[in-house]
């Protein structure tokens, strides 16, 4: 009977999620032992900046060689917290090709190099599981690609990145403008040094590359998803949102349509009363609808050292529990299913125009948008003379008539300026 | 290498998940196999009512006979679908010890003697699972049980009754009162012909002592829980709420106090903004609060057959993945923290009291309060002369102080009927 089977783990970095994982495991080891007869034990660090070493570390457990470690036969698995997709792929392949079953939380690493990878695990019959990658303690991967296995999930979308949440939020609140506020993040370690990647919109595609492929069992990679990020959304954007009843929320949306895969990332108005409307701050939420389970919504912190250490040591514990066979469940992308082109896509649109305020502008671009097949569900005229907004919200239409509509539009003599659009969830 | 490896499946009771079992299992058995490796077969079905089995059944598929399906050694995970607490029990423990692993989706079964079962299965070395139990389609226990092992859970809260949820949702919809849109809940199926276990809160009594026991891994049973229902929630007292600006809710609520544990279940005020007040219908939603995540929220399906078949489906393949060692955590109940006592659980309240409106009234009953360490946050008097109404809100305060306050109240010559209190989310 195995009980009190001891667990030999060796991590990959030190920083925030290594030094939080390190600590957890000490602090929750005995209840841990207890609950499932796991003695988790962290044989070895890696870690190649000295500052980061504790005075107080026992001797021998940290390392600057990856050599120690990968070469250590009583390594049972190597959990990866460096970061970024050179060293880090190195490491990752090279202990499963020894034989180590492997954690990471690097999100980019398997959003980008996540096929051969994958294909390794395969091969080597190794775990590699990843669910800090995405939603920081937010379960989600577990609860994909284990409890929603007979769901037949065909839709997965929310909210994936915390930094323009944050931002989004306090911009919400009229604490400020965008670069205001995210300055403020920067100050507060809310947003990075360069936030290029979250404001961007790259970081949310990565995490929906990685949700895309387990939900539906088809290899999706960064290149594969199409993305807007939030640096062009001004204060009065929002604001103006806000008066019509709408938040702006970065979305990242995933689907199945004929059979054929569509992911994309980009700001969008939500109603107020939406259940993503009210998640705030760097809290993360995604919903899952398939045709066996209608929708199911998780919400949580999406990022934190101690929050995403959770969910590596629920990694650790989950793979010393999985039977060999269960690796194939790691990288089950068992089809390839092919992508939907983006402008075949429908979506709602909210539009703000400024025009001239004549007679006849309302009915002219009401007929260019009608000539593209795009119907419109509402349109509302603020201000008049020089001021005149236009402001119109579409039925859901293909993007394609959707912008071919707007490049008339915006042709018009009347259209005073470049017409703000967001897609309307 | 186990790949392909059957896994052979008995179902016990053939009704709406039974059959929903069976078909989900036959629909995405390829997908399964493709994903997991695991080729799953239902080879036996008790069903003990003949018009229940389909007329184009497989020959010697259906029986009537226990002992053809537990004296199969082929079989190898029994699924109990039968409810009730007899003779699932004798089934359930019948098939652990002749080797069986067990799904269970009985919640009473398991919250009035889940602890022979648990002992059991731990002698045995079965898993015993039991996703369904508990908040149809929502993976609430595989989530606490693997993905928070390190999230020093402490809190567990939320809505886990549909049909009371179902109910109150329609009465602050204002589509009838109490008595008519149960009459109507029986006539759709949403309320059993006799709906006492869940007006009356046992029903989410019992699955509040499930999570509590996953939560903290201690033995709940449904005689620890301390339950009120919805059966004196009036029309009138939901439409009082709403004008208030809160929502009535059935809240199940366990929660870790000093080392101790409080389960209970009660209708509760929310405000409408409150994640929980925009549940509605038969959805189901629980907040797990710990040290190391802050908190987090899974929504979703609370029932129906075919949600809850997923759930029973994704146990079976998890049982089939994990190894030998997991099933310590079906029954990780380790320790016996022993539970705090009801009346000292501090609990805000809201207080409606119709009183004589006569000088001095107010000053008479917030006295009363102040004697008895009963802190008030709000005070509001509506109407005058013999229809005024003294509605009183507290901050949260120990709940035998509260009591004796409202006995002392009463009794006082000014307050002219029983006050209808309600606790405050």
């Amino acid at each position: 009977m195995e009980r009190d089977r001891v667990v030999r783990i060796a991590l990959l970095g030190f920083g925030t999620i290594g030094s939080n994982v390190f600590r957890l495991i000490q602090k929750e080891h005995d209840q841990i032992l207890e609950g499932t007869g796991m003695d988790l034990q962290v044989v070895k660090v890696l870690e190649i900046d000295k500052g980061k070493v504790p005075s107080d570390a026992a001797p021998g457990l940290f390392t600057a060689d990856f050599a120690q470690i990968v070469d250590d036969p009583s390594v049972d698995i190597v959990v990866e917290l460096i970061g970024g997709t050179g060293a880090a792929f190195t490491f990752v392949d090279e202990a499963m090709r020894k034989g180590k079953n492997v954690v990471t939380a690097n999100k980019q690493l398997l959003a980008s190099r996540g096929e051969a990878l994958f294909t390794l695990a395969r091969q080597e019959r190794r775990h590699l599981r990843f669910e800090a990658s995405v939603a920081g303690a937010i379960p989600i991967i577990k609860v994909m690609r284990e409890s929603m296995i007979a769901a037949g999930l065909h839709t997965v979308y929310g909210i994936v990145n915390g930094t323009t949440n944050y931002i989004l939020t306090r911009m919400y609140n009229e604490e400020g403008d965008y670069g205001e506020i995210l300055a403020r993040a920067q100050e507060l370690g809310y947003a990075e040094a360069d936030p290029t990647a979250d404001v961007g919109g790259a970081d949310a595609a990565a995490k929906m590359a990685i949700l895309a492929s387990i939900a539906f069992h088809s290899r999706v990679t960064l290149s594969d998803v199409a993305f807007n990020g939030i640096e062009n959304v001004t204060l009065g954007d929002v604001r103006y949102a806000k008066d019509l009843g709408f938040v702006v929320k970065l979305i990242g949306a995933a689907r199945l349509i004929d059979g054929k895969v569509s992911v994309r990332v980009f700001p969008a108005l939500l109603p107020v009363a939406h259940p993503l409307a009210s998640i705030s701050g760097s809290n993360n939420a995604v919903f899952l609808q398939g045709s066996a389970i209608g929708e199911i919504m998780l919400m949580g912190p999406g990022a934190g050292g101690v929050p995403t250490a959770t969910a590596v040591v629920s990694d650790i514990v989950s793979i010393a529990n999985t039977k060999d066979v269960g690796f194939l469940q790691s990288c089950s992308c068992y089809r390839s299913l092919g992508f939907y082109p983006a402008e075949e896509v429908e979506s709602a649109f909210f539009i703000k125009m400024n025009v001239t305020d004549r007679a006849g502008v309302l009915a002219q671009i009401a007929s260019i948008f009608g000539e593209h097949t795009v119907s419109i569900a509402s349109m509302l005229q603020k201000g008049r003379g020089d001021e005149a907004e236009l402001v119109i919200i579409t039925h859901p239409t293909k993007e394609k008539d959707f912008f071919a509509a707007i490049d008339k539009a915006k042709g018009l003599s009347c259209c005073k300026s470049e017409p703000m659009t967001l897609r309307v969830l």
